[in-house]
């Protein structure tokens, strides 16, 4: 065992990856919002996002699914899901397990990749720079919006039910070399920063003016602003990672990296993750996420 | 991928083994029959003698827990078992996914193993020898006593809720390259048999009088007899394997096995799983477990 607990994966021999991650009917979705082959695909998503921020080429997936047979859920369409999101990805499904329940249908998807050099949460340096891909908080403001009543912008109800995980691009940086901590944003920006920072006894900052975040469509009453939805509303599954100085700039140079990647802050000695204002004012950053808020 | 769905395990790379099992209060176990640690010792084993039937050597577990939190469940206890378990064969515990849920205790346990050679469903010849290790049934027994309102003597309840994955066994014969093709007892012989032959392409002949069984303690109106547990009860977690004729008898010269090996049958050319009684008549055996019937 290379890398135990505490990481987005384990690491097993010479360089076999492994992850789990379970979705909760009630929990991390509800049925009214999408179908059942998208919720297949945003569970499978979940899981090879936690490959992704290890830099790791995706293999297989075993899929473990309890439900009510006979009640209202498709199995087959879930199971098609899977399978487009481990096809998205070039994985197969190596096996898996069924379970009749009496109560919610639960998934539990693992997943198993390969590298010879994970990237791993702790190796963030003092001077790093902090940079991030895609877009964050759509997938939050789509959950808040469905909350109250409303129906999400397509741009906003892709990102929760058909994420992307970020395989193509972490493996394209990694493979020069570039990043030298990743994680997942599986919890929000706040929450992973911080094992960044606690993993790599390091303090992250993060200049929020920069966040590449989405313009509100709707004004909802309740909703969080898409500051606060990238910061603290999770399940976003882009990468944050940290570089040396000028590292993805000059890799930026030659590499078509598929998706925005933007600079959101840096590295600095210290602990913890700070939120700097354009003003330079600093204030703590602190997690907190507990899921969409699916639960009633 | 080497071996992908269809056998007790996947197999990826060089020789790593990777299994995923279910266990869903209410329909694998009831909290009244066993305590919360005993739940998660189970589940583990579960998936690890799936390891076993590969001849695998365990290497890690990553262990996703469904739950209500708050309510009754105590879900470190849950989690002690699950070390126990993985203790008992020398693996660790490498990860896994906790969620809270409104529904019934779901734990979905993932094994990982390597071997350089794994044994296979599909390796039975016509002439070979059908071996079983253990005493079968005992587990079908104590469910059948609990669902009658009685009590299990010590030896059917510990069947049903401390199992034992027969990985030392397994890792033995195949290190002396005596099994021609493994599977583990988890839907009762006559199923798992059924998977022998299929996958093999030939026929299995169970000589019902040769199986290890238990006498009954207790006549309970309604419970199978100590044949049909053996043969249809499930979740004994022993090995049913095919070997040479003479190999096992022959590696038992020098081996110290550490369970009882009892020689139940034979391979022929044809299909299918059939019972020989003492008279020498067959019958056709069909499985159809449909787990422990613990749901009401």
């Amino acid at each position: 065992v290379a890398v135990g607990p505490g990481d987005d994966a384990a690491v097993v021999g010479d360089g076999w990856v492994l992850s789990t991650d379970l979705s909760v009917e009630g929990v991390h979705f509800r049925r009214e919002w999408i179908t059942d082959e998208e919720i297949g695909f945003r569970a499978a998503t979940a899981a090879l996002s936690d490959l992704a921020a290890m830099a790791a080429e995706p293999v297989g997936l075993l899929v473990s699914m309890a439900y009510l047979p006979g009640g209202a859920v498709d199995a087959e369409a879930v199971q098609r899901g899977v399978q487009a999101a481990a096809a998205a990805v070039g994985a197969s499904i190596l096996g898996g397990d069924v379970s009749r329940s009496p109560g919610p249908l639960v998934l539990d998807v693992t997943v198993v990749g390969w590298t010879a050099a994970p990237v791993l949460r702790s190796g963030a340096n003092p001077g790093d720079a902090l940079w991030v891909t895609g877009c964050l908080g759509r997938s939050a403001a789509a959950v808040s919006l469905w909350r109250a009543g409303g129906t999400p912008a397509p741009r906003l109800r892709s990102a929760f039910a058909r994420p992307t995980a970020r395989v193509a691009v972490a493996r394209a940086l990694a493979g020069s070399g570039v990043p030298t901590a990743m994680v997942d944003l599986s919890d929000g920006l706040a929450g992973d920063a911080g094992h960044l920072a606690a993993a790599g006894g390091v303090r992250v900052i993060v200049e929020t003016a920069r966040l590449p975040v989405d313009a509100p469509d709707e004004a909802t009453p309740g909703s969080p602003t898409p500051l606060d939805a990238a910061l603290h509303g999770g399940e976003d599954y882009e990468l944050l990672f940290t570089a040396a100085p000028g590292a993805v700039e000059a890799w930026l140079q030659a590499a078509e990296p598929g998706v925005a990647l933007t600079r959101i802050g840096h590295v600095e000695a210290g602990e913890g993750v700070w939120a700097a204002t354009a003003d330079g004012s600093l204030a703590p950053l602190s997690g907190g996420f507990d899921h969409l808020g699916a639960s009633p």
